[in-house]
């Protein structure tokens, strides 16, 4: 990092791009005043900034590693900004201050990805957009009819930057990333030519920049700063885990669905906890035990698949429900979140509400993590679980450390995730028991071993289907989250919208080529197709499980190279062919490790799909062998069961690849 | 007004009322920079501000009657303010500043009302909202399928605050008003509990201020300070001016519905110019001459109407067609307005495009007064029109007077004012001749004989139907705009939505209580009933107008006063009742004059209306004669053809009220 000193300024630069360039006239910070009312309804947030004051730094003086800043020469100065190694360290001045805003130099041309885990767009240029984990809407596209009755009955619909992860980081095409050392509220504005404007509802802690000579490089880079996931346990590589939440039944379903040829690694029952029925479908009862009235014997159970090679997972969430047991025990030793009178703040969840332990307590997070998921889910045989939301802290509440819950709300995922891992960590099974959560923020990457992709809406929407889910694999990819996968099938089914066959199909056919292939039944189950619910899906779905055991030489070895490097294992087409400018903006196809580049079928009744090959290599189409040049658009026959992909001319997999064709 | 030195600043009050208190800690102007994009499509406009700096101007230095105001002392300053009559003027000593905010001091308790022409809510506390002339939207409300579908089809559902007819000036609950003179966008925010904010993206010209120690004092200064308008014509209390667009069929309709017993003042057939078929419905075509094959024999039958006690009415609006005559000899003479390739601009309507004329050319702006509305309407024999439109000014273009377009665009409405009224004027017709016209802005008052409330959808819906009609009368009228009117069964039928005898009928009912009845066959005739469509709506309408005709010695009473005091003829209940502040959030409900009150049915499937009737009086219900006191809710009988009204028991025109009964 280079700070030069200019006529009536600074230039800071790394690795020879310039970043910053202030002068009188065009400053580059700016801090200020506001206020704002920020208001939470089952996870969705309305929040409305006023702004009192926003003042350019016009004045700048530099001694040594420090700038500070004024309005004016002779004025007092509100913000110092020192270098320390690839940060910019960045103190207030003003305690009257509480608006922080950034402009960073930008290229025209300049393509702009991250931002956390990014469901609609994975180029950002061109848009601004809050960073805020909360609920990501249901439709999340203001012209469709989903969102629109979604919205009617509760804004619920969302909008295309709604998600449970956001992270204030980015990687610019430029080969820099820059990451926003705060947990505020902040917005992300790619709109304009000439520069990039970082919002934050605090003066930031630091502003570190990672630049690298390549992306690859680069992306290793914010891996070793995010932190790093152990790589997959080995039990993933016998097939699928099956979701089913069917009480004792699930262990009769899942026979049957080995019958029929599917390989199955873990039977995944969130109902293991007990269900409560609900208008939005059934919802479980969150008070974190094994339930012997709809699972009786589990232990049992347990023990039996697992000498069959198959992992039992389970559910669980950082709220106790005020009407189990779990509840009163946390009440006592004061555990729960504060409300502004000191009481235990409830949450409404729907139909009922939930105290939320509190994770900046060290006593509450460390009786979670053994009370909660060392005894009662792993010794209990517990091999996994999905480590629900994290996304609800509303900021009226009062928490233990004293932080201000404007700034614990964007922390409590990855709060949420260190506890989770640190019981794994207890039990000694770090890498072998696995959780998977669909929160994040900032450092959950050192936590969590699995992202999920949160609840799509059953259908092939463009803003809230099964596309989304490439897009969101992407754009948490880069920043150090090597793991993502999504329900099969897709979660939310409402007003009326129900999965088909060709839905199940299509998504079982991209989930083979990711990590983890696990099943979902969704949130109206007896509604909607499961995959044992008709022949040929079901059918369908068991080959598709042996094409992903088949490639499980190939995913190891990626799982070992994530380890190792912190590559993810679904890529962005321009990860390992950079200098082709055309792959920048793709988002509906992706490389699965460097050799094989998939394109899902993402619409319905399609069987051709469109895709473009980067240039660089040979692309051997998987299902018919056939060879083609990269650096063309090409078109090819996209029957259900043979989504496109293709693997590289020059692979050492290339033998495994070609076996595709036997399977 | 009266301006004192505090220790760090200043305080300004008017009539005692402080209204600025302006201290170092907590200023009350603000100036900055910003940019933005205003983009229009069809009369809807996509706006977005991308604010750099907003200082508060904290350093205040008082030199006689001008305040200069800087960031801090020593600093130059940016804006000086000076004490001029019952006005602040303002001037910004810096080229850089194109954003100004305002503080005014506020009451928790305090209501305001104002804004222009408001559709959705009159009493504006609690919201924010800008002031740019639009289309208004169809459907205005995010929760309705209309709404919906006509964003889905091109971003035309709009919002609560979308407005034909804006106007920066509001009247507060604490007897003062203010207006801020500025034809830049502007934004009024009454959010707040201590204070309202106005901002300008301009420096505006001045703040005035007007107190009074009584609202109808303070509406008669508004209606001084912004322009008063002639009484009604004598000829329109012969009865309602019937819409009726028909070609020449138009003359027989006419007749079969006097033979009904509908009284009529007017015949007005907007397609008198011909007509032009688009996907909206039949359009007009925009071209300002009588259509000989649509209308043969035009003038002789007008001259026929004229025997018989009955005007003939047409319509005009600012643009030209490109494939009609007028245009060329516009474009010829220079008289459009031009694209920034120096081209005239041509704007798109829905399936045509048209030329603007540029009425801030002075020889353009007469051309379009004598050529076409003196020559072509006026001598034709036209004794009114809609003078429609007004708002689709884009911001992109270059106007002859060089006056930026953005400041261009809020005039335009008053502008279009002008030309129409200069043209009845040079004539001697003025107060004999009418328009009326939908868009307005500051000033439109001195010009515009009577508005109409632009084009509801033919529904009861709370932000687009029937009820809105009486938030835009009662806002408008207490800025000076004595006469409001709108269109009995509304005008806009899109996705399904058709007018309903009981609409039809609830309509006609309100519209007997308003200074003007007139019809209109909405944009889609041939789907949606008529009033000569259903023998018992006919029946109903007959009796309504005859009721509209009976009270025409009140009616002239109450316009003889509004052209003498400026007090509209549609009042807020509170503007006779102010010590009762129960009345100060009614907008469902008005005053007709002081002596009777209507309280329209504005819901479907309704057969009693509740309501509450203010302190003070007692109040005679119209059709039973029965008495209330004052000071009370109560709920009455309200059938088909019993408008709930009530008039004063010590009314000077009891006798007349009490001969409704007979009517």
């Amino acid at each position: 990092m280079k700070l030069d000193t200019t006529p009536s300024g600074f230039a800071l630069s790394i690795s020879g791009r310039q970043i910053l360039a202030h002068s009188a006239a065009a400053p580059c910070f700016f801090v200020g005043q506001g206020n704002d009312s920020i208001e939470m309804h089952r996870g969705r947030f309305a929040i409305e900034g006023r702004l009192a004051e926003r003042c350019p730094l016009a004045h700048a003086k530099i001694d040594g590693d420090t700038i500070m800043l004024s309005a004016a020469k002779g004025q007092p100065p509100r913000l110092a900004v020192t270098l320390e190694g690839k940060a910019l360290e960045l103190r207030s001045l003003d305690s009257s201050v509480n608006r922080f805003w950034l402009r960073v130099m930008a290229d025209r041309d300049e393509h702009v990805w991250g931002g956390g885990e990014q469901f609609s767009y994975f180029d950002l240029r061109g848009r601004r957009f809050p960073l805020w984990s909360s609920e990501p809407g249901v439709g999340r596209d203001k012209t469709t009819e989903i969102t629109f009755k979604a919205d009617a009955a509760g804004q619920a619909g969302g909008d295309y930057y709604h998600t449970n992860y956001p992270q204030p980081t980015y990687i610019s095409s430029a080969r820099y990333a820059l990451h926003v050392e705060t947990s505020a509220y902040s917005v992300l504005d790619f709109r304009e030519g000439e520069f990039h404007e970082i919002e934050v509802w605090s003066v930031p802690e630091s502003i570190e920049l990672f630049a690298a000579p390549s992306f690859v490089a680069l992306v290793e880079t914010l891996s070793a700063r995010f932190g790093r996931q152990p790589p997959l346990p080995e039990w993933i590589y016998n097939g699928a885990i099956i979701g089913l939440k069917d009480g004792a039944n699930s262990f009769a379903r899942l026979a049957t669905m080995r019958a029929a040829g599917v390989k199955v690694s873990g039977l995944w029952c969130e109902d293991w906890v007990g269900i409560r029925p609900t208008a939005f479908g059934a919802r479980l009862f969150w008070d974190w035990k094994a339930n012997e009235t709809r699972y009786p014997g589990l232990r049992q159970r347990i023990a039996e698949l697992n000498d069959q090679g198959i992992r039992f997972l389970g559910y669980v969430n950082p709220y106790l429900c005020n009407d189990g047991v779990l509840f009163e025990e946390a009440e006592n030793a004061g555990y729960f979140v504060k409300d502004a009178s000191g009481q235990t703040a409830l949450i409404d969840f729907g139909e009922f509400h939930c105290g939320t332990v509190d994770f900046t307590n060290p006593d509450a997070a460390a009786w979670f993590s053994e009370e909660i998921i060392g005894k009662r889910m792993l010794d209990y045989g517990l091999s996994g679980w999905m480590a629900d939301f994290g996304e609800y802290l509303p900021v009226d509440v009062r928490l233990a450390s004293g932080i201000d819950a404007r700034l614990a709300h964007n922390l409590w995922p990855t709060l949420w995730a260190e506890v989770n891992a640190k019981a794994v960590a207890s039990r000694g099974r770090t890498g072998e028991a696995v959780f998977f959560m669909r929160s994040g923020f900032t450092g959950v990457q050192k936590w969590c071993p699995w992202l999920w992709a949160g609840d799509q809406s059953v259908d092939f929407s463009r803003h809230d289907g099964l596309v989304t889910v490439i897009c969101a694999a992407l754009s948490s990819g880069l920043l150090g989250n090597a793991y993502h996968h999504s329900d099969i099938g897709g979660y939310t089914s409402l007003f009326g919208n129900l999965r088909t066959p060709e839905l199940m199909m299509r998504w079982s056919e991209m989930a083979a080529f990711t990590p983890v292939m696990r099943s979902h039944e969704g949130n109206r189950p007896r509604d909607n197709l499961q995959l044992d619910g008709d022949p040929a899906v079901l059918e369908h779905f068991a080959r598709m499980t042996a094409i992903y055991v088949h490639l499980s030489p190939y995913l190891r070895t990626l799982s070992l190279e994530a380890a190792r490097r912190g590559l993810p294992i679904q890529r962005p087409l321009f990860l390992h062919h950079e200098d082709d400018r055309r792959t920048y903006g793709i988002q509906d196809c992706y490389l699965y490790g460097r050799d094989l580049l998939v394109a899902p079928v993402w619409q319905a009744a399609q069987d051709q799909r469109s895709l473009y090959l980067p240039s660089g290599t040979d692309w051997i189409h998987v299902w018919t062998g056939k060879s083609f040049a990269g650096g063309q658009e090409i078109s090819v026959a996209a029957p259900l069961g043979r989504p496109p992909a293709f693997y590289r001319a020059d692979s050492e997999f290339e033998a495994l690849f070609a076996g595709l064709r036997q399977v």
